[in-house]
């Protein structure tokens, strides 16, 4: 597992240019730790001196980062196996003429699963920007920096991840399906910078 | 180290909110992240067929870019380092007047130190920002949206870093070091923006 590498592993093995980490897996890494640096601004208002009366939202904060760091982190690996699984696909054999069209099937299925993760990874990045602009708002004046940071680490994952759906989404043939995602990726792609700007806004960063 | 950490426990931690990693750290690992995606995009040009004319330019640029990472992966140890050492002269003795002035100094010393720290960083993030710009400009089409995700964890962690020597600078008392290194955050602070642009401007991202 990706998650399981030490920071030195993973930053080396993306410097690298091998397969896997990708664009996909990076875009997964920026959002946990946008969900991670959300939580700690929550986490370092909760039980302070002045922040009694955003003591809850504070915890509920916490909370749904806490979520979105757990699925956020999965993702990391989830984009690493969709593309592996798509790798497989495409070495499947060709041989007759049923097998050609198997191992097409099982193309075109891989690659919509390569689709689908980043798009939920860009979905979750969104949300965890709206966190972080709630908690640079509300929280702790002294980590209003952290929610920042936040902010940007979402934003880039955001732009990587539904740029990673429109590479797969143009390898793919099922036309309904395509301009189903395509909607959504053109839905949250124009959201990406108000919600960053808004998050930011602020903070001075 | 926390470089030694699993991805899972760094987050872990940093969503926490304990002392450290705190935002100069995790500004760190921004750049780290953004120097090994330049790095990708430079290994992913070498030797590919169509880029023959860059191949020195592109070896040469993963060399500056693994260096740099290198560097960058250090500051992210470094600065939880340099925030520890100001805590612990904070918690000196303060018994006798001789030693209340050897804890000022002591506490001096390490916010000097704590400030910069983060500006190494932050002159580091905005070469890993132009080395960027120049893999996105020459590199592996294929490849250019990762040298935009590295441009934008650039800029990230240029701002993050930049933001934590003006909060060190804040408590230091010898004016003419602050009134210098002010000078040079603003500076560096005015190219972030521009320099982020500056390579995005080649890519769809």
């Amino acid at each position: 597992m990706l998650v399981d590498d030490k920071i030195t592993e993973y930053l080396a093995k993306a410097a690298a240019g091998t397969a896997v980490p990708g664009g996909g897996s990076v875009a997964a890494l920026n959002a946990a730790l946008a969900a991670g640096l959300t939580e700690m601004v929550a986490n370092l208002t909760v039980g302070k001196k002045g922040y009694e009366a955003v003591e809850e939202d504070m915890k509920d904060l916490a909370g749904q980062a806490a979520q979105l760091r757990s699925t956020l982190t999965a993702a990391i690996d989830q984009d690493a196996e969709a593309y592996t699984e798509v790798m497989a696909a495409y070495k499947l054999s060709k041989a007759t003429d049923e097998e050609t069209a198997a191992r097409k099937q099982k193309i075109q299925e891989a690659i919509k699963q390569a689709a689908l993760v980043p798009l939920e990874v860009a979905r979750n990045a969104l949300a965890v920007i709206d966190l972080a602009g709630r908690a640079i708002r509300k929280g702790n004046k002294n980590a209003a920096s952290d929610g920042a940071v936040a902010a940007m680490n979402a934003r880039t994952a955001a732009l990587a991840a539904l740029y990673n759906v429109r590479i797969n989404l143009s390898s793919i043939e099922d036309d309904a399906f395509v301009e189903e995602l395509a909607q959504e990726v053109k839905v949250l792609q124009n959201q990406v910078a108000a919600k960053e700007n808004e998050a930011l806004a602020y903070v001075q960063i």
